[in-house]
């Protein structure tokens, strides 16, 4: 079994753990540990809302969420020769549950606390649990569906030098300036509130709280990806940005599809991620580096029959006619997926919840057809208990 | 062999076909032919272009094709109790090239002719030619690449109703309203020129070419949706809006990655389609059908290792934050991989083409974290002479 | 398309056809055409029994069938500077049946023309028949089942030498003769009668015709392997015996099980076959080559639901031991799955005709536990209509 | 976490446990625990050889490893409302190595041992010790190589009643009779020798303990199967022949090739199993049982590329021709594997240890090819640092 090189305790939130890890981006947040390219450890994980929601049926925990102290972050951990223009590569060797707390949960998030990808048509709070059983998982919230989970970190990255926070904090101000009144704003800037920077402390903490890069969006360091294919046995190649690389990760998701489209989406949990390390000197210029990029595992669960469906971008309220706009037309293969399953007996919120969390592809099918991008979503018919294809 | 109810004379264009077809969407085409349910049989396609790319090495037939006659299609198909509100279940049995034309091209279409996906750093027309070997393909002006196509018709579809055709023209004469001076206009609206309407002549001609859809975008019919997946061994069902169904289909693409970037961008091929139709009565309702949904067939290549490239929606010019924008991001995914390729030999032309036409699977992985989509592109490695992966 | 080398005319035997083939092994038949290294082309092939079965209900014909015409091959093709020891590399590109001819048969040979695995339980001659819509079959015969082929030639490989043609006769002749008076032999041994030899005639045939081998066992060369794996892009290393290599082919099957238990038990069919060739030099010694070597092509159907059984070393007669009997642990393997299969509605005899030519997975599962063998057998659930799952 | 209803410490011997299990199969040993249909509980298992085997680089504990003691089982348990006739659904949940002791081991035996498969060729004992990282191993003992397991029971299955046991003790007798002298004998008949039989004791113990069936060959239970496709989201259908079931299992394999062919021939190790039981009230009649049936689960690592190696059932020593004999064929399949895989800088006892333990896929291809088995053995080449495939 690999050292663990970061535990957490479940009872307490993150900032209160004997070894506190951080909830924003900073360069200055100091290593827990540090390992050597080749190393094998274990990193433990809380969940991404630092133990926020509960598994019960009230979904009010889902609404109440305080988002200020999310995403809860492992690490950082120091990689001994790691710098700059490297390429840190990073083996998911294994991910799972704590076995005392095989469950988790996803949540449809209230529109007041910024909604997820089909707000306008699920404005309300809801909760599914999930518990697991082995590989597969099924909820008592949404019966007849059991599947195999992909399970990944939903977030994981280096920390970002000074001159690339600076990058995205810029980038991201001018964005909220560009609408400055949108509630809620159109990104999250810096916010000291409940900032956990680790071993931080004093004045250093102050100027890193003030600046540090809330943790929502995927950045080019990766970061919250939510890529449901960096799974057990993938392997993902990193930019390295700062001395030590300084990984650090969590959000890890027992299951989750293709957009994790109801924000809260996939099936958060707790856990642990085996990992192994290694750099590639100079891989950066190398290999053109700007984003991460990986190579998935072999061993993610493997269905043959999908039913696929098509979203094109007109919209579905009064069918205006964008331009080649994808989300749109995701959108509309995900309500064409939705209002296909209450045909089955699922409820819209069920059938949204399970789009968000079961293992379902979502593709960017046509891109080039003017006006319409056409997107798909393809749903493994295997998961469900009976048989949705049209007779 | 099934019987081929619509054969195609490829040295002659569309219009001087013994029984043409058509190049534009309207209710009032006569069919072709007459189906039952249960019947299988075959139809032969013209490429998209009517022809006019030719198997050598000078692009200019792609900087200089016509797009007034696109895309040529075969059809009308009336299938005998097919009525609006119906399914029309559509197997595709088989589809392939003819044996004397076992060649197929790929071209970046010039920034003046429309573009494709990548269209600010790729202005300049650009064309391949793919030769088949069985299963494979292999092309002389992207060396070191061989790969078993998901051969599959890029448009196929059912006629609209009257209704349906004047609701697409009122949304799309709306886009182009909204900023009437753009070159090229926002959405290409009905053209009489060079259209061809199967047995249409006199006032109805004149009358139906006024107001006759283009093909090149998807809707709610499916149409040119051109997604990879509808290969050998899947099953379609498409909305049935007039009497007899009236399906037609074209545009066959030997091979095509999730976006068919360069919007030309499949391996472009004449060929038949061997399908087999049923009908589900009163399906629309029953099953709450907007757009076609289906199953894709279980011989698509399979590969299991790939390298795969992640992109987010901040743009490549000046680094502008951009509000969950998937196209964006799908392209910045683009630019790495291709960026990526170059390293590996490639010319930046060469990995352009081989995006669009090459089994890349194109994902919406994480469409909620504001305020960046997440998009991939995942490779498969195995299409290449060389390992291609980091070391 | 590819040139046909070998072209054949369905509606005469082999011996009358313009360029007959051959219907033994002998290193002197002469090639009929040749090609180069790197070189694609097309050979055409009759069904193995050169067309004595009819497309028609009555398994007479099966009952009757005259094995000394058996396997009527297309070829030889000499490949220009293949060399003894040499490793010729043979892609098989494409594969199909005529479109003209889109059906085939599945037999159970009768026990007094030889029988099959199952001969005890299934004495008596039967046949289904299958016909082709495009990649899927279904049979008149077998209502309930549909399944898409992994077609492929059953019998391929080069001439052998005089000195291994000299050796396979004396070790087959020796089997014969440890049973000289067993109905049937234990092995079929040269028989001039009915023998095709291509272009030989006079004594040159005479000679050749009497020590010809017979085609039904695979061999060192290949040869009748019946492995249903050799299909649509699958890449095939046979060792080259004389120069020339000389390669010949024919026995094309839509589809197969692994074993091909009833023995004319695959989708017997016409057709042709695209390819491609290639040469090692010197490769049989740089790597140990005693048999064939292959690697399967990336698009044979894939399936994700198996239902397994499992067979051991104990008959099923007495309930005698065996000592780690293979072939007994999979006969009773197959038993097992027939008798299964009885139970939802299937006959003994189509469940033994499907198990062989469906594409079911064969498994020397265990072979080391004294005294039993354990053999698996592996049917895709998906291929049925209904539900085949136990509950 | 589901309930541990079978604990064992690694440092003691299966009859020093505090809740011992069994190394014999019998009726009479009382279950250890009792569970419900429904339920989901975890057993722990020790290696099946009860820890003779060390983690180092010594091959003699192989060479005298004491085959009285094997296999050590945990169980029985009894689940509840089983009775003869039914089938107990028995799910793998999941099944993994103890964290603190990720290692395994695979051993060739020696010929005066019992041997192996091909022990004529590899007389003398070897081992090799597999690390464990997640779902990867690589081994010390043969660099070069590195894959992902599927892990599963060896031997699993439910006790045979008085009766079932009657008859596995009369036929085996039967079998050894035949040929008295051999050494070793043609099987292993009951052993009252460091039988282990639970909670028997005294008088109970001796009897049983005279008629008990030893564990390796897998019967009509089950058994000692050795199916590498029993893995995690496997789910099996067990016959029941006494009241309760009484579910056993052991010999946890991390990973497996087809027969494994070295007799210790998977990756064996120490670990645990979660399972899900459930009951088919009188199924064995209901679907004819005879001997178990499975459904792979949907986890199995996923390869894309194999080389193929064929055998024919004409041995290796003095080319003797044998009539329809499988294991000859699939002992000249791996022979001829392990000699190609000298060419690649692995020693003979490598390749055979590989063979072995590795994913390799094992066929009966095949079987009424008179007189000639061809058996086919299938090594998925990304399983090697170096590229493999001939050129």
């Amino acid at each position: 079994m690999p050292e663990t090189l970061f535990k957490v305790d479940l009872t307490k939130p993150m900032h209160e753990q004997e070894m506190p890890g951080h909830n924003r981006w900073h360069p200055d947040i100091p290593p827990v540990a540090s390992v050597k390219p080749g190393d094998v450890f274990r990193i433990e994980c809380k969940d991404w809302t630092d133990g926020q929601i509960k598994n019960d049926d009230n979904p009010n925990d889902i609404r109440d969420v305080d988002l200020s102290v999310v995403h809860v972050l492992s690490g950082p951990i120091r990689v001994e020769g790691a710098q700059p223009g490297d390429i840190l590569v990073v083996d998911i060797l294994d991910i799972g549950a704590f076995q005392e707390h095989e469950w988790g949960f996803t949540g449809i998030f209230a529109q007041e606390n910024g909604g997820g990808f089909l707000t306008e048509h699920f404005p309300t709070a809801n909760k599914a649990i999930w518990d697991f059983q082995g590989i597969y998982t099924t909820s008592r919230h949404i019966p007849g569906v059991k599947f195999a989970g992909i399970t990944h970190p939903g977030l994981i990255g280096c920390a970002p030098s000074h001159e690339l926070l600076a990058k995205w904090n810029k980038r991201e101000r001018e964005l909220v300036a560009s609408d400055p009144n949108r509630v809620p704003p159109l990104a999250t800037l810096p916010n000291p509130e409940n900032a956990v920077l680790g071993g931080l402390k004093g004045s250093e903490f102050e100027q890193a709280a003030a600046e540090a890069a809330r943790t929502v969006p995927p950045r080019e360091h990766g970061g919250n990806c939510d890529i449901k294919n960096l799974s057990r046995g993938s392997k993902i190649y990193f930019p390295v940005y700062v001395d030590g690389a300084k990984l650090s990760m969590g959000d890890i998701h027992f299951s989750q599809g293709d957009g994790e489209i109801t924000f809260c989406g996939a099936i958060e949990m707790a856990g642990y991620i085996d990992l192994h390390v290694d750099v590639i000197k100079g891989g950066m210029d190398k290999y053109g580096m700007v984003n991460p990029i990986f190579k998935p595992g072999p061993v993610e669960p493997r269905y043959s029959e999908y039913l696929v469906f098509e979203g094109i971008s007109v919209d579905e309220f009064d069918g205006k006619q964008y331009y080649m706009d994808a989300h749109v037309a995701y959108r509309r293969a995900c309500l064409n997926a939705i209002e296909y399953l209450t045909k089955f007996g699922f409820t819209r919120e069920q059938a949204y919840l399970l789009l968000s969390c079961a293992p379902v592809e979502g593709r960017v099918s046509g891109i080039v057809d003017i006006p319409n991008v056409c997107c798909t979503v393809a749903i493994p018919t295997e998961i469900f208990e009976k048989d949705i294809v049209p007779v």
